[in-house]
Protein backbone atom coordinates (compact mmCIF):
# COMPACT_ATOMS: atom_id res chain seq x y z
CA UNK A 1 0.00 0.00 0.00
CA UNK A 2 1.12 3.65 -0.44
CA UNK A 3 2.64 5.71 2.52
CA UNK A 4 -0.28 7.96 2.42
CA UNK A 5 -2.00 9.79 5.37
CA UNK A 6 -5.57 10.86 4.30
CA UNK A 7 -7.31 13.68 6.45
CA UNK A 8 -10.74 14.20 6.40
CA UNK A 9 -11.07 17.77 8.14
CA UNK A 10 -14.83 18.07 9.01
CA UNK A 11 -14.30 20.79 11.87
CA UNK A 12 -13.85 24.12 11.73
CA UNK A 13 -12.34 24.88 15.23
CA UNK A 14 -8.87 26.29 16.13
CA UNK A 15 -8.26 23.20 18.23
CA UNK A 16 -9.05 19.91 15.99
CA UNK A 17 -7.55 22.29 13.27
CA UNK A 18 -3.98 22.45 14.99
CA UNK A 19 -4.80 18.05 15.85
CA UNK A 20 -5.03 17.82 12.21
CA UNK A 21 -2.03 19.77 11.23
CA UNK A 22 0.28 17.96 13.29
CA UNK A 23 -0.87 14.98 12.15
CA UNK A 24 0.01 16.16 8.33
CA UNK A 25 3.40 17.71 9.69
CA UNK A 26 4.08 14.14 11.63
CA UNK A 27 3.04 12.37 8.59
CA UNK A 28 5.11 14.42 6.28
CA UNK A 29 8.07 14.19 8.14
CA UNK A 30 7.60 10.59 8.16
CA UNK A 31 7.85 10.65 4.10
CA UNK A 32 3.63 9.70 3.89
CA UNK A 33 1.70 11.66 1.10
CA UNK A 34 -0.77 13.33 3.15
CA UNK A 35 -4.22 13.89 1.23
CA UNK A 36 -6.00 16.90 3.07
CA UNK A 37 -10.50 16.65 2.46
CA UNK A 38 -11.78 19.65 3.62
CA UNK A 39 -15.28 19.42 4.58
CA UNK A 40 -18.37 20.99 5.75
CA UNK A 41 -17.05 23.50 8.79
CA UNK A 42 -13.23 22.36 7.71
CA UNK A 43 -13.82 23.85 4.57
CA UNK A 44 -15.11 27.49 6.43
CA UNK A 45 -12.02 27.53 7.90
CA UNK A 46 -9.99 27.61 4.87
CA UNK A 47 -12.11 30.48 3.44
CA UNK A 48 -9.82 33.51 2.28
CA UNK A 49 -8.40 35.19 5.61
CA UNK A 50 -10.99 33.06 7.97
CA UNK A 51 -7.74 31.76 9.82
CA UNK A 52 -6.51 35.10 10.83
CA UNK A 53 -9.94 35.68 12.64
CA UNK A 54 -10.79 32.37 13.66
CA UNK A 55 -10.69 31.79 17.63
CA UNK A 56 -13.43 29.03 17.63
CA UNK A 57 -12.54 26.08 20.26
CA UNK A 58 -14.85 23.09 20.68
CA UNK A 59 -17.47 23.75 22.86
CA UNK A 60 -16.96 20.63 25.08
CA UNK A 61 -13.39 22.43 26.31
CA UNK A 62 -14.39 25.96 26.24
CA UNK A 63 -13.26 27.01 29.80
CA UNK A 64 -9.67 25.50 29.06
CA UNK A 65 -9.85 27.76 25.67
CA UNK A 66 -8.08 30.84 27.10
CA UNK A 67 -5.44 29.13 28.69
CA UNK A 68 -4.58 27.23 25.91
CA UNK A 69 -4.49 30.53 24.03
CA UNK A 70 -2.32 32.33 26.33
CA UNK A 71 0.13 29.49 26.66
CA UNK A 72 0.70 28.98 22.54
CA UNK A 73 1.37 32.74 22.62
CA UNK A 74 4.08 32.64 25.34
CA UNK A 75 5.56 29.82 23.89
CA UNK A 76 5.32 31.21 20.11
CA UNK A 77 3.77 27.75 19.39
CA UNK A 78 2.89 28.23 15.54
CA UNK A 79 -0.31 28.40 14.27
CA UNK A 80 -2.22 25.64 12.77
CA UNK A 81 -1.75 27.71 8.89
CA UNK A 82 1.68 28.13 9.95
CA UNK A 83 2.00 24.29 10.59
CA UNK A 84 0.39 23.20 7.37
CA UNK A 85 2.53 25.69 5.35
CA UNK A 86 5.71 23.99 6.95
CA UNK A 87 4.82 20.38 6.01
CA UNK A 88 3.86 21.73 2.75
CA UNK A 89 8.28 22.84 2.40
CA UNK A 90 9.14 19.27 4.26
CA UNK A 91 6.90 16.60 2.41
CA UNK A 92 3.97 16.11 -0.24
CA UNK A 93 0.44 17.43 1.10
CA UNK A 94 -2.10 18.20 -0.92
CA UNK A 95 -5.43 20.08 0.22
CA UNK A 96 -8.74 19.45 -1.60
CA UNK A 97 -12.22 21.14 -1.13
CA UNK A 98 -14.78 19.14 -1.13
CA UNK A 99 -17.54 19.43 -4.37
CA UNK A 100 -20.30 18.71 -2.73
CA UNK A 101 -19.39 21.45 0.31
CA UNK A 102 -18.32 23.69 -2.85
CA UNK A 103 -22.09 23.63 -4.25
CA UNK A 104 -24.16 23.35 -1.18
CA UNK A 105 -22.49 26.77 -0.42
CA UNK A 106 -22.18 28.46 -3.57
CA UNK A 107 -18.06 28.60 -2.86
CA UNK A 108 -15.19 29.66 -5.49
CA UNK A 109 -12.12 28.57 -5.43
CA UNK A 110 -10.71 31.76 -5.33
CA UNK A 111 -13.00 32.22 -2.22
CA UNK A 112 -10.49 30.26 -0.51
CA UNK A 113 -7.04 30.15 0.97
CA UNK A 114 -4.85 29.92 -1.71
CA UNK A 115 -2.77 27.15 0.00
CA UNK A 116 -6.10 24.64 -1.52
CA UNK A 117 -5.04 23.61 -4.45
CA UNK A 118 -8.10 22.14 -5.70
CA UNK A 119 -12.08 20.73 -5.57
CA UNK A 120 -12.44 17.09 -5.32
CA UNK A 121 -15.57 14.29 -5.37
CA UNK A 122 -15.60 12.03 -2.05
CA UNK A 123 -15.78 9.00 -4.02
CA UNK A 124 -12.28 10.42 -5.11
CA UNK A 125 -10.81 10.99 -2.41
CA UNK A 126 -12.56 7.65 -0.68
CA UNK A 127 -10.54 5.62 -3.56
CA UNK A 128 -7.00 7.15 -2.52
CA UNK A 129 -7.97 6.91 1.04
CA UNK A 130 -8.22 2.97 0.71
CA UNK A 131 -4.81 2.60 -0.86
CA UNK A 132 -3.31 4.36 2.14
CA UNK A 133 -2.58 3.45 5.68
CA UNK A 134 -4.06 5.94 7.95
CA UNK A 135 -7.36 7.82 7.34
CA UNK A 136 -9.07 9.96 9.92
CA UNK A 137 -11.73 11.94 10.16
CA UNK A 138 -11.52 15.13 12.01
CA UNK B 1 -7.36 -6.77 2.48
CA UNK B 2 -10.62 -6.80 1.78
CA UNK B 3 -11.95 -3.55 0.13
CA UNK B 4 -14.21 -2.55 3.44
CA UNK B 5 -14.94 0.99 4.90
CA UNK B 6 -16.32 1.09 8.29
CA UNK B 7 -17.77 3.71 9.98
CA UNK B 8 -18.48 4.02 13.40
CA UNK B 9 -21.43 6.44 14.08
CA UNK B 10 -21.07 7.76 17.59
CA UNK B 11 -22.61 11.26 16.58
CA UNK B 12 -26.17 11.91 16.12
CA UNK B 13 -26.04 15.42 14.80
CA UNK B 14 -27.09 15.90 11.37
CA UNK B 15 -23.93 17.85 9.56
CA UNK B 16 -22.00 14.40 10.74
CA UNK B 17 -24.50 11.72 10.13
CA UNK B 18 -24.22 13.55 6.65
CA UNK B 19 -20.83 13.35 6.02
CA UNK B 20 -21.11 9.65 7.32
CA UNK B 21 -23.92 9.39 4.86
CA UNK B 22 -21.85 10.78 1.79
CA UNK B 23 -18.38 8.87 2.55
CA UNK B 24 -21.57 5.60 2.61
CA UNK B 25 -22.11 6.72 -0.49
CA UNK B 26 -18.72 6.94 -1.88
CA UNK B 27 -17.62 3.60 -0.55
CA UNK B 28 -20.58 2.19 -2.08
CA UNK B 29 -20.12 3.85 -5.24
CA UNK B 30 -16.22 3.17 -5.30
CA UNK B 31 -17.50 -0.98 -5.05
CA UNK B 32 -16.33 -1.13 -1.34
CA UNK B 33 -18.33 -2.90 1.33
CA UNK B 34 -19.82 -0.64 3.85
CA UNK B 35 -20.56 -1.32 7.53
CA UNK B 36 -22.16 1.00 10.07
CA UNK B 37 -21.71 0.68 13.71
CA UNK B 38 -24.02 2.81 15.49
CA UNK B 39 -22.86 3.66 19.06
CA UNK B 40 -24.15 5.62 21.45
CA UNK B 41 -25.74 8.92 20.13
CA UNK B 42 -25.22 7.44 16.41
CA UNK B 43 -27.76 4.86 17.42
CA UNK B 44 -30.41 7.51 19.02
CA UNK B 45 -30.16 9.19 15.38
CA UNK B 46 -31.89 5.62 13.88
CA UNK B 47 -34.58 5.62 16.65
CA UNK B 48 -37.51 5.22 15.28
CA UNK B 49 -39.00 8.41 13.32
CA UNK B 50 -36.26 10.31 15.04
CA UNK B 51 -34.78 10.98 11.58
CA UNK B 52 -37.97 12.85 10.68
CA UNK B 53 -37.12 15.21 13.66
CA UNK B 54 -33.94 15.78 14.61
CA UNK B 55 -32.68 19.24 13.76
CA UNK B 56 -29.55 18.81 15.93
CA UNK B 57 -26.78 20.45 14.63
CA UNK B 58 -22.47 20.31 15.96
CA UNK B 59 -22.48 23.09 18.82
CA UNK B 60 -19.01 24.39 17.56
CA UNK B 61 -21.01 25.88 14.24
CA UNK B 62 -24.40 26.25 15.54
CA UNK B 63 -24.22 29.73 14.41
CA UNK B 64 -23.80 28.18 10.68
CA UNK B 65 -26.95 25.83 10.55
CA UNK B 66 -29.82 27.88 9.92
CA UNK B 67 -27.63 28.96 6.61
CA UNK B 68 -26.77 24.91 5.91
CA UNK B 69 -30.41 23.77 6.13
CA UNK B 70 -31.50 26.42 3.85
CA UNK B 71 -29.30 25.83 1.71
CA UNK B 72 -29.94 21.95 2.06
CA UNK B 73 -33.60 22.96 1.24
CA UNK B 74 -32.84 25.51 -1.77
CA UNK B 75 -30.88 23.25 -3.40
CA UNK B 76 -33.31 19.67 -2.86
CA UNK B 77 -29.84 18.05 -1.16
CA UNK B 78 -31.07 15.06 -0.21
CA UNK B 79 -30.96 14.78 3.55
CA UNK B 80 -28.60 11.70 5.49
CA UNK B 81 -31.18 8.81 5.45
CA UNK B 82 -31.88 9.21 2.00
CA UNK B 83 -28.20 9.53 1.21
CA UNK B 84 -28.03 5.83 3.41
CA UNK B 85 -31.28 4.56 1.19
CA UNK B 86 -29.76 5.28 -1.99
CA UNK B 87 -26.17 3.85 -1.32
CA UNK B 88 -28.11 0.61 -0.04
CA UNK B 89 -29.34 0.13 -3.64
CA UNK B 90 -26.17 0.84 -5.16
CA UNK B 91 -23.82 -1.08 -3.22
CA UNK B 92 -23.29 -3.33 -0.28
CA UNK B 93 -24.00 -1.46 2.53
CA UNK B 94 -24.74 -2.80 6.20
CA UNK B 95 -25.93 -0.91 9.43
CA UNK B 96 -25.72 -2.45 12.80
CA UNK B 97 -26.74 -1.57 16.38
CA UNK B 98 -23.72 -2.06 19.05
CA UNK B 99 -24.58 -4.19 21.61
CA UNK B 100 -23.51 -2.32 24.36
CA UNK B 101 -25.77 0.95 23.73
CA UNK B 102 -28.78 -1.33 23.15
CA UNK B 103 -28.17 -3.00 26.67
CA UNK B 104 -27.65 0.19 28.07
CA UNK B 105 -30.38 2.25 27.18
CA UNK B 106 -33.01 -1.17 27.05
CA UNK B 107 -33.64 -0.65 23.53
CA UNK B 108 -35.01 -3.12 20.93
CA UNK B 109 -34.24 -3.95 17.44
CA UNK B 110 -37.76 -2.89 17.17
CA UNK B 111 -37.33 0.62 18.37
CA UNK B 112 -34.56 1.18 15.39
CA UNK B 113 -35.66 2.41 11.89
CA UNK B 114 -35.76 -0.92 10.20
CA UNK B 115 -32.77 0.12 7.44
CA UNK B 116 -30.80 -1.08 10.95
CA UNK B 117 -29.84 -5.20 10.18
CA UNK B 118 -28.87 -6.12 13.74
CA UNK B 119 -27.30 -5.91 16.78
CA UNK B 120 -23.20 -6.84 17.19
CA UNK B 121 -20.61 -6.67 19.14
CA UNK B 122 -18.02 -4.51 19.28
CA UNK B 123 -15.47 -6.62 19.16
CA UNK B 124 -16.91 -8.15 15.94
CA UNK B 125 -16.74 -5.34 14.95
CA UNK B 126 -13.32 -4.43 15.17
CA UNK B 127 -12.50 -7.74 13.69
CA UNK B 128 -14.35 -7.41 10.25
CA UNK B 129 -12.45 -3.54 10.61
CA UNK B 130 -9.37 -4.89 11.09
CA UNK B 131 -9.09 -6.61 7.62
CA UNK B 132 -11.10 -3.60 5.56
CA UNK B 133 -9.05 -0.05 4.83
CA UNK B 134 -10.65 2.28 6.02
CA UNK B 135 -12.31 2.98 9.70
CA UNK B 136 -13.07 6.09 10.95
CA UNK B 137 -14.55 7.41 13.94
CA UNK B 138 -17.72 9.79 13.65
CA UNK C 1 0.64 -5.89 8.50
CA UNK C 2 1.01 -5.91 12.27
CA UNK C 3 -2.17 -6.53 14.15
CA UNK C 4 -1.96 -2.96 15.74
CA UNK C 5 -5.00 -0.51 16.57
CA UNK C 6 -4.09 3.36 17.26
CA UNK C 7 -6.21 5.55 19.14
CA UNK C 8 -5.66 9.35 18.93
CA UNK C 9 -7.89 10.33 21.91
CA UNK C 10 -8.12 14.08 21.36
CA UNK C 11 -11.32 14.38 23.27
CA UNK C 12 -11.96 14.55 26.92
CA UNK C 13 -15.84 14.09 27.57
CA UNK C 14 -16.65 10.96 29.35
CA UNK C 15 -18.81 9.65 26.66
CA UNK C 16 -16.22 9.18 23.73
CA UNK C 17 -13.56 8.28 27.13
CA UNK C 18 -16.18 5.38 27.04
CA UNK C 19 -16.15 4.93 23.36
CA UNK C 20 -12.70 4.79 23.25
CA UNK C 21 -11.96 2.48 26.41
CA UNK C 22 -14.40 0.02 24.65
CA UNK C 23 -13.11 0.31 21.45
CA UNK C 24 -9.42 -0.51 23.19
CA UNK C 25 -10.75 -3.40 24.94
CA UNK C 26 -12.48 -4.87 21.69
CA UNK C 27 -9.41 -4.59 20.38
CA UNK C 28 -7.72 -6.39 23.12
CA UNK C 29 -9.95 -8.90 23.19
CA UNK C 30 -8.74 -9.92 19.35
CA UNK C 31 -5.38 -10.12 20.51
CA UNK C 32 -4.17 -6.55 18.35
CA UNK C 33 -1.70 -4.52 20.00
CA UNK C 34 -3.59 -1.10 21.42
CA UNK C 35 -1.64 2.16 21.38
CA UNK C 36 -3.44 4.88 22.71
CA UNK C 37 -2.18 8.42 22.02
CA UNK C 38 -3.69 11.40 24.45
CA UNK C 39 -3.78 14.97 23.00
CA UNK C 40 -4.95 18.19 23.99
CA UNK C 41 -8.13 17.50 25.81
CA UNK C 42 -7.94 13.95 26.20
CA UNK C 43 -4.62 14.27 27.89
CA UNK C 44 -6.60 16.88 30.55
CA UNK C 45 -8.98 13.89 31.37
CA UNK C 46 -5.93 11.39 32.35
CA UNK C 47 -4.39 14.00 34.70
CA UNK C 48 -3.91 12.64 38.21
CA UNK C 49 -7.70 12.42 39.76
CA UNK C 50 -9.36 13.94 37.01
CA UNK C 51 -11.31 10.60 36.01
CA UNK C 52 -12.95 10.80 39.76
CA UNK C 53 -14.75 14.40 39.27
CA UNK C 54 -14.94 14.60 35.10
CA UNK C 55 -18.68 14.90 34.20
CA UNK C 56 -18.40 16.09 30.85
CA UNK C 57 -20.24 14.80 28.12
CA UNK C 58 -20.37 16.43 24.77
CA UNK C 59 -22.28 19.33 24.61
CA UNK C 60 -24.13 18.70 21.20
CA UNK C 61 -26.34 15.58 23.30
CA UNK C 62 -25.60 16.94 27.28
CA UNK C 63 -29.62 16.95 27.41
CA UNK C 64 -29.15 13.61 27.01
CA UNK C 65 -26.44 12.75 29.94
CA UNK C 66 -28.04 12.30 32.91
CA UNK C 67 -29.92 9.36 31.46
CA UNK C 68 -27.11 7.37 30.48
CA UNK C 69 -25.13 8.27 33.66
CA UNK C 70 -28.12 6.93 35.45
CA UNK C 71 -28.31 3.76 33.64
CA UNK C 72 -24.70 3.21 33.80
CA UNK C 73 -24.92 3.59 37.94
CA UNK C 74 -28.44 1.32 37.54
CA UNK C 75 -26.47 -2.00 35.37
CA UNK C 76 -23.00 -1.05 37.37
CA UNK C 77 -21.73 -0.59 34.01
CA UNK C 78 -17.69 0.01 34.40
CA UNK C 79 -16.14 3.84 33.98
CA UNK C 80 -13.62 4.47 30.97
CA UNK C 81 -11.02 4.40 33.79
CA UNK C 82 -12.22 0.60 34.65
CA UNK C 83 -12.43 -0.52 30.91
CA UNK C 84 -9.24 0.38 30.12
CA UNK C 85 -7.59 -0.94 32.93
CA UNK C 86 -9.54 -4.49 32.35
CA UNK C 87 -7.87 -3.92 29.10
CA UNK C 88 -4.64 -3.79 30.26
CA UNK C 89 -5.29 -6.69 31.94
CA UNK C 90 -6.22 -9.08 28.72
CA UNK C 91 -3.87 -7.79 26.63
CA UNK C 92 -0.98 -5.33 25.43
CA UNK C 93 -2.87 -2.13 25.51
CA UNK C 94 0.04 1.27 25.71
CA UNK C 95 -1.11 5.01 26.92
CA UNK C 96 1.27 7.02 25.12
CA UNK C 97 0.75 11.32 26.09
CA UNK C 98 1.74 13.68 23.08
CA UNK C 99 4.74 15.36 23.73
CA UNK C 100 3.67 18.81 22.40
CA UNK C 101 0.50 19.00 24.59
CA UNK C 102 2.87 18.12 27.14
CA UNK C 103 5.07 21.11 26.23
CA UNK C 104 2.62 23.62 25.95
CA UNK C 105 0.68 22.24 29.31
CA UNK C 106 3.66 22.69 31.37
CA UNK C 107 2.74 19.00 32.33
CA UNK C 108 5.02 16.99 33.81
CA UNK C 109 4.45 13.09 33.87
CA UNK C 110 3.93 12.33 37.68
CA UNK C 111 1.08 15.14 36.87
CA UNK C 112 -0.86 12.26 35.33
CA UNK C 113 -2.79 8.83 36.41
CA UNK C 114 0.16 5.88 36.56
CA UNK C 115 -1.32 4.16 34.12
CA UNK C 116 0.49 6.53 31.26
CA UNK C 117 2.98 4.69 30.22
CA UNK C 118 5.08 7.51 28.70
CA UNK C 119 5.35 10.39 26.25
CA UNK C 120 5.41 10.14 22.39
CA UNK C 121 6.32 12.71 19.74
CA UNK C 122 3.33 12.38 17.37
CA UNK C 123 5.86 11.28 14.34
CA UNK C 124 6.51 8.35 16.46
CA UNK C 125 3.14 7.97 17.22
CA UNK C 126 2.42 7.87 12.97
CA UNK C 127 5.63 5.84 12.09
CA UNK C 128 3.75 3.09 14.33
CA UNK C 129 0.10 3.66 13.64
CA UNK C 130 0.77 3.56 9.47
CA UNK C 131 2.25 0.00 9.76
CA UNK C 132 -1.30 -1.09 12.23
CA UNK C 133 -4.75 -1.80 10.73
CA UNK C 134 -6.97 0.55 12.57
CA UNK C 135 -6.38 4.37 13.41
CA UNK C 136 -8.92 5.97 14.77
CA UNK C 137 -9.02 10.01 15.96
CA UNK C 138 -11.63 10.33 18.95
Amino acid sequence: MTERMSLIVFSGTVDKLLAASILATGGAAMGMEVEIFLTTWGLEAFRKDAYKTNMRVSKDFEDYAPAMMEAMQAKHAPSWMENIQGAREVGDVKIFACSMTIELGGIKLTDLEPIVDGVTRVATFVERAKEGRITLFI
